[in-house]
């Protein structure tokens, strides 16, 4: 039974996809950030495109991963200062020789003060070119002229929401985090009672020290939003938007939250209408490897193969980790393919098959894969997720460590910091994720609600996008809330009106009651006397 | 491209309903409402007939609507004491009658009460039928046997929820209304101060005073749950199940919410991951009318047709109030279409015909329909919106005034009370809605956003039933909140311990200076001695 109707669900699924007919097309302006939030944002766009919508991408002219694309869409280039390869590339290879350096407090608030540099770096960077594209008043006819019908943007910067008001267009967000955190910490009510903040490494279930710790993390989270990156836009705001505006007031007024997430991946917690869950949307069947890849993982017999990537931003590890992880590969009996740019390490063995780039996909596709040694970054563990194989992570930086806290709570994977790596270490960990069934069963279990869904959340994301054309909008899913002021909305106002009405109640009847004690007492002294 | 984008909508959900592939069939343990939860939840068990799951209906021996149907599901009869028809019908005459008598505080208190006596005489009913279930050892025995997959119940009533729990099955909920009042503040943060209470008659934007008249709304539509029905289920839960249960716990750790409303209708707000809106799942394009009735609509011409019903529940209106109705439809030049069976009004016109029953989606679906005259019930507000037919609203009792606001707040109907109503400001209500366009167009506006969906209610229905039945369960889409107590769940500790803190703080640096003072001045006392 179960077999068919999960066919069901695929069939109905690639049908969805089949049948959504192509039409004249929309015409959306797209805000992307760069690094990985830009491949998954490319995904959607050719997602889009193949829809028929006319694309147009704004990107930095020193762009690192946004590159032009005249098949995909027009590209709209703003003059920036700074490289920012260099910005973001320097800037994090230094993030991780400190996080290197251990535990400690100073090193957690060089951490810390490293982090919120890049941030406000970035920031700065992005503001100043949503000012000179303002400022150009050409561009400015242009974008009008261009009739869009909606700005699509990623959050995690601020210039896609202020240009959307600036433009007065509906606005949908390809999100997962913005400015001051997680994103549903700016539309949704989020008790902090059972939803752990950004960088807690906490879940949905816990104790009363965790959820004092929790309070602590969620003000350290929101700092750098508020104190740093907000800041930064609200000028923007000011000199160019009449009455001024805010990045929270316009993440709350945005149409439609293409959220990347889900339940599966993420602790349950509220939502709201117009939050539309996509994580793992950039997923599809893998692709058959190139014939000598193919041909070194099916070298590997029954052991399989491990696969271990870093991600977008980091392409080597310190030079002693790096020797560490390849001594223990080396002893493995699988196969490994581990993309690493830095220096060859001395250690390496023959079974270590060192790569610039990997087909990820189709690798965590494959039925040899056994372990994904990975960073933790959203997409790599969503694809994990999808392809069902179990992880062990070394969070580098950003929601890493909050991503793979999610799988470790599901039993789905194993986290090493890596401060504390060494050969020892990373040995056992390696061995427990590969051998105990447990790890490989409940990814597998995960991968299985991930797919379970009536339409793809491709197709989820392509049908949002395009109600938001239909309709102009979706002003009836946003709630009254955005609106109001915080002590309507938390109904202080009503509280302190009922507490005066008892006050004064029990003051009136206070002094009644003394007044007809008064009189009774007069009384009998007159009787009395 | 809007035309063929919305045809590509429709397209894809008529094949989505097509290539849901049949299955070998669930089994599933069905434990309705009566009158009107009835008819819609019948359809639901239509769709997953049609998906070739069996099906067992518990119905109670005098059932009014639930009839025995081999054709679609094994009926299991359970005893009760009562006839439910006359339970219902005679207290909701008499409802009627006392709302008639109109505004005063001594109306709407006997009103309140007389609301209190039906629900505590069905509620009663329901959970004496559970206990002889419970009490019948051949039944338990057969009910195990069966082997359920999941127990499907509209939890308005709670024995389907206390059933379940005794059975150890998934839960799936086929829902609006609970034992304490609308079913979303059971699992949904609910914020007061932007989601009106039921019966308030309140929209989303609220004055203060508005937001003080909810608290105390709140607090009375709370006050039948907590105080009259869940008792009564709590002791059933005490005498069968091992550490008793509440009715709160049983709603809060049910698998799926089939929830029959959408944010087309309602205001939107917060809501949670196993949250499914299936809003106007019943509903499906109008099939046509039978040969007399179409000449009849036709008869109309360039006027139209009204359509007149009340619903299940009522099944004619105090004498004078028939008789001021029908002389007003007398005058107009519409024909009338009035599901009316008391005594004949001895006003009625020629264009008016009285029936006994009307096919009311087939009416609502024809062109020749101006005005929908209604009561404001859940299912057939939902199908004037699916049709886009503007509504006349005579609310009376449960959810209906609810309703009718919410399409009154967007401009898409007209609320008279039953106490207020005579000839005149029902003929200048009926035209306005009539012969204002912006009453129309709102309607279909409504109805174009209803009907803008990835897939249909009734899919998206099915689906989530047998996504439970395929993982059995759906633990992970339920918050943790549920399990935690209140003042953790609020944070009270946190915020305690904190103050504590703080406060303990504050008097170690008061106890300092204070001392340090001391020190100074003794000193100082000293050099001067």
């Amino acid at each position: 039974m179960t077999l068919r109707r999960l066919c069901g669900i695929f069939l109905l699924q690639s049908l969805c996809q089949s049948f959504f007919t192509p039409c004249d097309g929309g015409n959306i302006l797209v805000l992307p950030l760069e690094g990985s939030h830009w491949i998954n944002m490319e995904v959607m766009l050719e997602g889009l495109h193949g829809r028929g919508h006319n694309l147009t991408v704004m990107r930095a002219s020193t762009s690192w991963y946004i590159k032009e694309r005249p098949d995909l869409y027009t590209s709209i280039t703003v003059e920036v200062n700074e490289d920012i390869e260099v910005v973001f590339s320097s800037l994090i290879s230094e993030h991780v020789r400190l996080q290197r350096e251990g535990g400690s407090t100073i090193s957690f608030l060089k951490l810390t003060m490293y982090f919120l540099s890049i941030q406000s770096r970035a920031h700065s960077l992005f503001a100043d070119g949503l000012s000179r594209t303002i400022e150009d008043k050409n561009m400015v006819k242009r974008l009008i002229d261009s009739k869009f019908d909606l700005v699509l943007t990623d959050p995690a910067i601020g210039s896609g929401l202020l240009l959307a008001k600036y433009l007065k267009l509906p606005v949908v967000l390809n999100v997962r985090w913005i400015t001051t955190g997680e994103g549903h910490f700016a539309i949704a009510p989020s008790p902090l009672s059972y939803i752990p903040a950004l960088g807690s490494g906490l879940t949905d279930k816990m104790t009363l020290f965790q959820r004092i710790k929790n309070f602590f993390f969620l003000c350290l989270a929101m700092f750098p939003g508020k104190f740093i990156s907000e800041p930064i836009y609200e000028a923007v705001c000011e000199k160019y938007i009449e009455g001024g505006c805010d990045v929270t007031s316009l993440l709350q007024e945005a149409d439609i939250w293409l959220f990347r997430s889900d339940f599966v991946f993420d602790f349950p917690r509220p939502t709201m209408p117009n939050v539309v869950y996509i994580g793992g949307f950039q997923c599809k069947p893998a692709n058959p490897l190139q014939q000598e890849l193919e041909e070194f993982v099916q070298s590997a017999g029954e052991h399989g193969v491990i696969i271990m990537t870093l991600g977008t931003f980091v392409d080597s590890l310190p030079k002693e980790v790096a020797e560490e992880i390849a001594s223990v590969f080396a002893k493995m009996p699988q196969k490994v393919i581990w993309r690493h740019k830095g220096e060859r390490p001395s250690t390496l063995g023959n079974n270590t098959l060192i790569v610039d780039w990997m087909p990820q996909k189709d690798l965590l596709g494959h039925p040899q894969t056994k372990v994904f040694v990975a960073h933790g970054g959203t997409n790599g563990i969503q694809e994990a997720i999808y392809y069902g194989v179990p992880v062990l992570g070394i969070p580098l930086f950003f929601d890493q460590f909050d991503n793979l806290v999610r799988l470790q709570a599901r039993g789905a994977g194993k986290i090493l910091q890596l401060a504390d790596i060494n050969g020892h270490n990373f040995e056992v960990a390696l061995k427990e994720v590969l051998l105990q069934d447990s790890y490989r069963e409940n990814m597998q279990r995960l991968s299985r609600l991930h797919r379970d869904q009536p339409i793809t959340p491709m197709d989820k994301a392509i049908f949002w996008v395009e109600y938001v054309m239909r309709h102009k909008g979706a002003a009836h899913l946003r709630t009254e809330a955005y609106k109001m002021s915080w002590f309507s909305y938390y109904s202080v106002d009503v509280v302190l009106f009922l507490l005066t009405v008892v006050t004064v109640l029990l003051l009136s009847v206070m002094v009644l009651l003394r007044s007809l004690c008064c009189r009774n007492r007069r009384k009998l002294k007159d009787k009395q006397n």
